[in-house]
């Protein structure tokens, strides 16, 4: 796994979807976090990111891993609107939560794309139980790897992390 | 090969992309003409329809065989703007021509999607030199199929098109 | 398609599966060949080949396009008994002709394959009615063009294709 | 994970591939063990079974999951000979130790077959670091979900597997 231990900055997001309340990392700490960022008319997020993100939440407890998928985009900004990513999360049936990311008025790059430095999508972030960016990726990753690297987080108590971290 | 022998409907488009002109099916008489109807968010469309249309456009040459993407849907009509098209089209790389399908007042129904009574997307429609329908798929078609079905339709005179049709 | 216009050389088989008796491209004069080179341990016969060959005989009418699996190998010899061949055929579930390509005692390379000049498996020969030699490709092919290349093949009749081939 | 913990029985094996020494169960304690069964001939095997081993050996490190692919029928005996197995493991490029499963004189199922009471190929079988029996399945299994599972038994201390073992 990619040595990464930065903090996970906390997401900013316009509107949710998939979820009654708007979710926040500091509310889900204790619990692994997958982001998987997305968007609707890029090939490779169709054809791998967000089918990965569905497996991935097929796969493992809800309640121990929470996935999020987080629509962003650098381009094509008159082209996103609320209604295309409703069809879209009805189309492909997804059950997780999905955030919109925070469009920044000062330029192309949302919010929470900037905060993460995330280079396009699909990205994958895995944040552990304490809250620490474990692993950063872009574009397609397998899914072997990846049940491996989400399995060994889950192994973590809570407390490990926190040891890990002050650790590190 | 389905033995239909309707005389393909003339299309109905609010917009075209990819083209200078208009495409009209008169215009085309004396072409095959292949006809992917498609949309944007559906699952099916993306996975198989589009990279079949592709294929299709990629094997035979364009001065014999023209390839028409038709977006349509009767449904999510909040969601299909004009730039979501556009960037499907740059994100997708599409060459060929691809059309928007005429919104209808009265009903969800867009015009071209009735008047082929299309019962969603992927759709696809082989209409011969003569301008005759000879097959109609919705949903998933094999390629070894359409490629065989089409590169018949190829060897077909225009001559030998209109014997056949007006023995039929 | 490739312009090949070669005379298509007799089969030179040692064993045959899938057949009341032995075939020759003589005796199928008249129809189009579809000739299927392949090695069962050949990774990419296996993945590709195979289920290619076993694609264009299900969507053909089989007294029209005759397809014909070749074992051949310029290696491992002493691994390809016909009980893996019957095995084989077996588990894959081939209905189609099957021909164990004759052994050269003068070197590793089976008469059929020195014949054809075949560089390896997965390699695909297309002959027509006249029994002329109109594609041969050696590894994956495109299941849209071959399905394309039979289909107008098949519309050739026989007498034309005669013609073609005495003015070539 | 399938909560099984039976002991795993030790391999009977009659000719080892890839590795200078025969390997034992016994002699890998203290590591994960995936045993990969799988037959040439079988297309599930050789489409699902053998690439997934393969993708597991990539993904972990050797000297904490050591993958066996072990060689396993209970039919078409007078096919899998050692050339053919040799032959299968070079073409296919295979890394980690193969064994052949050691024939019943008495029956048609191997040894290491019947102690595991496979069902056939492929089966994927994965063993903890104190040797028993975590998960056995039958057909193809999901890559995240086989990435999760062993990527959770690798952060098992071989201590702690002692413990779970002694409790349960």
């Amino acid at each position: 796994m990619t040595p990464q231990t930065n903090c996970a900055p906390e997401l900013l997001v316009q509107t949710w979807f998939n979820t009654d309340r708007p979710l926040t990392l500091a509310g889900l700490r204790g619990r692994v976090v997958v982001l998987a960022a997305f968007q609707v008319l890029c090939p490779n997020s169709v054809a791998s990111g967000v089918p990965q993100a569905r497996r991935i939440y097929e796969t493992f407890a809800p309640d121990d891993v929470t996935v999020i998928g987080m629509h962003t985009t650098f381009e094509h900004h008159d082209a996103f609107t609320v209604p295309v990513l409703k069809a879209f999360i009805q189309e492909y049936r997804l059950k997780f939560p999905v955030a919109l990311d925070q469009p920044n008025p000062a330029g192309p790059i949302p919010h929470t794309m900037e905060r993460y430095k995330m280079r396009g999508t699909p990205s994958l972030v895995l944040i552990d139980r304490y809250g620490m960016v474990r692993k950063h990726a872009f574009g397609a990753v397998d899914d072997m790897r990846i049940g491996a690297e989400i399995g060994a987080l889950t192994q973590e108590s809570e407390s490990a992390a926190l040891t890990r971290s002050s650790a590190a």
